[in-house]
């Protein structure tokens, strides 16, 4: 079967005024992004601050995500819950307001006793109880957890569950490898690892430097799939610059500010995450300005 | 000033039966442990599973504790939520509920970009925001964050903040170092430390152990206060031995099954958390039947 | 300039026969090394066990490998010190034993202390001391530290530092951006990583598998400095399941017993790292045994 | 039995002029020391920087020790390796050199391979090889790897294996009770644990600060002997803040100045670890002057 996880995604961020959701700010970026040349967006994931987000505010969110994507372009929504019940719970919720497929983070509180029978378990639980397909989330900066091939392995050929998504450092490899054989999708979470990734049989990515340039993320994706080497090279090599100093060393804080000097609603994060300082800004803006993305537009 | 949080609290375990909260159990826990010596409870937190309870549920668990427990007891409730906003809002429910305390954990998902600086403004906001007073929870093996003694000094001083529980396995000699000369108490989060942390300066504790034995962690607390070295020892060897075949082994599932053992209602922890094996129960009921506890009751 | 380090290195094993070094069977390895495509050595490095072995035998081990590889092989020899001074004699005594390179591992006891500032005054002081040029080796597996892209910035134009070997899971991405405009060499530290850090840019590895079959290892380094994409991603594949039985699951001990089944002297490594089972030597037996190597020779 | 490791031990640190060893210094300290209220000494152990010295440096401090030292003070001497092998001939290096005890750190190296089976028969095996008495050193900080309850309970019975230290922030409670009822010596590795520690039972400690404060640390072992718990708190609390303003925050370095401020002979670490600057030495020295230690002289 084809893959179904496939092209760059952008993780939308949420822009808040005064500690409150914008709503119309996201909006008005959803416009801008449903023309750009994205396969898809997660919606309320990390970039989205979705731990930050009432129950309410998240729906909503979704919401104002769903109607402004163009109709060929996918929604990968965060269902993020530390139980079974409430995490199928979330995969409902997402499903009933339109997203495509549910992105599953693994469970962290109780990391010490979530061995691989319980990961296994609780990942067959939720996919047999969504309503629609699940994809895995390893996220072990976030968490503090890693899916193990042990566990991939296990849960890999359950037919509602679609593929991992990974922003560890290191897993991807072992993961493209312990899923060869399968129908399954492996993507990555980085702008870093897209290209090494897709060159070991990634079917594409979630990169947060895409909620600032969709369409030069966009192109990687391409470059890669057209085996053209030299140039996916080369504009990985671009990415991973621009990535290093925006992401890499300011989080969420810096991709919105990104996303601010690109032309869109940024803003600052919900606290308790600080605003980023003016210096931070200026040091963003430098790295942004230093590269030339134009042979990529 | 004198301490507030003295004594010992039980985090109260949340029983489960199928999946769905027993609130008549949970209610039926209450009237024996209202009888008891304990000075208060911990509700809604980590051994009552808080983050695999949904909103609507954790308050309702809440009351239940509240509705049951002697007028004399305290209830510390948890108020656990990623950013300052919702977690505001998490104090200010439990507030409302009755509530003495709201333990305010620290948020972790950011962890990377949660500085002293994002972790003082976060406790001093929550602080302001709090209709009662809070106490700072540090757990790292739950959450891969620690208070630093920075973040405890420049919040400690703060009217609406009583205090720090701490589950650390070593933290709770700096943090009594740190707030020695304040009019701040600082609670040992498990047996295992309650001694040693009450001869340096440790107002009492919540034990986990207390869900199944009360009165007798509570005889630990007066050996401390009264300065009886000789059976304070004693008696902390024995809740040590009978912590490690208990809790240390087996987390919050253990500790249900030794409340089971000792009379009240505790069942299986809800998923992913997986119910405790057979021999596992053994293991337990052994540790439990090999120490005599009565010289302590 | 062009690339010092190049190629597949095999980072030779050390055979013992009843704790002590067999050097016989360590000089019967080398012939048969010697006539295989590999570029070079790594001596008396992590699978050399050379934290295991004492002053004596690592240089007798060493001078076995210099006298049994071929002319055009270099050898890069281990140089491993918790000081500066001590690391520099490493350094002097590899070189008078005919070492071409000394690979560099970061001092780690006292790895709290060990800042960037440390770092870069660390291997500045030894490159200015060593008679040979120098490799840094990062291993955060065996150190528990990292070599960050701010201490390799301030290194990597040394004119005695080489180039870097990386056996973490995800450094060597950054690493490859942060030296891609220097005269710097990257070398991969595992066969998981040859294929896509080559693809980044990396210019070869060192890679435990070679001990076992220097020849299809090399292989997979011809494709990729081909750009043959399909042949080499197909044996990257091929490579990676084959080092997850055998390296990955088993370490040392297992690299040992590969290299046996394929026809070297292997053995058990030194205490207190225990000999393989024999259910484990099953296991790698069926690993290798599952896998068609014959393709690629 | 009796205990055998009883009393403050100071842990010996390693005078340097220009990065070379000045033993003359080295004397010089150990005639003050043989004249103060300590126990014994840790030589060569972290605090000498032992893993900085070459073999034939090591010999040599630890012959000044043992020249230097009062007939009743005993010597514990570290004997450092990474193999079963080289460590049993550091055992026999140091009690030829005339060492009491040899303390044996854990190999770290190999760590992921270094699980219970091996660490037992690490332990066991060295035990068994060496010709003096052996305690065994949990020292995670340094080494990463922690001493389970299951290997010191497969060990501590070893007729030649007298004791553990611990520098670990939380294990010391489950050592004691782990060996509670053998003929096992537990001892605290750092000021802030002696006090609680002692109180568990611990039979008394090497602690960084004895190498500047020798006498008031013996001081507070002494309380804690004779039970005058409120004289052992205060004295606690004043060690717990002196170490945090000297060892805690400055490592290796600070502890040097200290001793130095003291009157003793200090001065640099040797590299990688950086002189301690100014402005810390500034700080230390506050550190010290700050706190009234004549009472307990």
């Amino acid at each position: 079967m084809s893959p179904v996880l496939t092209g760059v995604y952008a993780p939308i961020g949420t822009p808040f005024v005064k500690e409150e959701v914008a709503y119309d700010k996201l909006a008005a970026n959803m416009e801008k992004y449903a023309a750009s040349k994205l396969s898809g967006y997660l919606a309320i994931g990390t970039n989205g601050e979705c731990v930050s987000l009432s129950e309410t505010e998240r729906a909503k969110v979704l919401e104002t995500i769903v109607a402004g994507k163009a109709p060929q372009q996918k929604v990968l929504a965060g269902a993020n819950a530390e139980s079974t019940k409430l995490t199928i719970e979330q995969c409902t919720m997402v499903a009933s307001l339109g997203a495509d497929y549910a992105s599953v983070i693994t469970p962290c509180y109780f990391k010490k006793k979530l061995n691989d029978d319980a990961m296994i378990k609780y990942y067959l639980d939720v996919a047999d109880g969504s309503p629609i397909p699940i994809a895995c989330y390893n996220a072990p900066g976030f968490t503090g957890m890693t899916i193990s091939t042990t566990t991939l392995k296990a849960i890999a050929s359950h037919e509602n569950i679609i593929g991992i998504k990974d922003t560890s450092p290191g897993m991807i490899g072992s993961y493209l490898r312990t899923t060869a054989d399968l129908d399954f999708d492996v993507f990555s979470g980085t702008a870093n690892t897209l290209f090494p990734a897709m060159m070991m049989g990634a079917t594409g990515g979630i990169v947060s430097l895409a909620n600032a340039f969709p369409d030069v993320c966009a192109k990687l994706y391409e470059f890669c799939i057209a085996d053209d080497l030299e140039r996916a090279r080369e504009l990985h090599m671009v990415l991973g610059k621009l990535n290093s100093g925006v992401s890499g060393s300011y989080g969420v804080a810096g991709v919105k500010y990104a996303t601010e000097v690109a032309g869109f609603h940024g803003g600052d994060p919900r606290l308790p995450l600080l605003p980023i300082t003016d210096s931070d800004k200026d040091s963003i803006k430098r790295a942004i300005e230093a590269i030339d993305l134009s042979p990529y537009l």
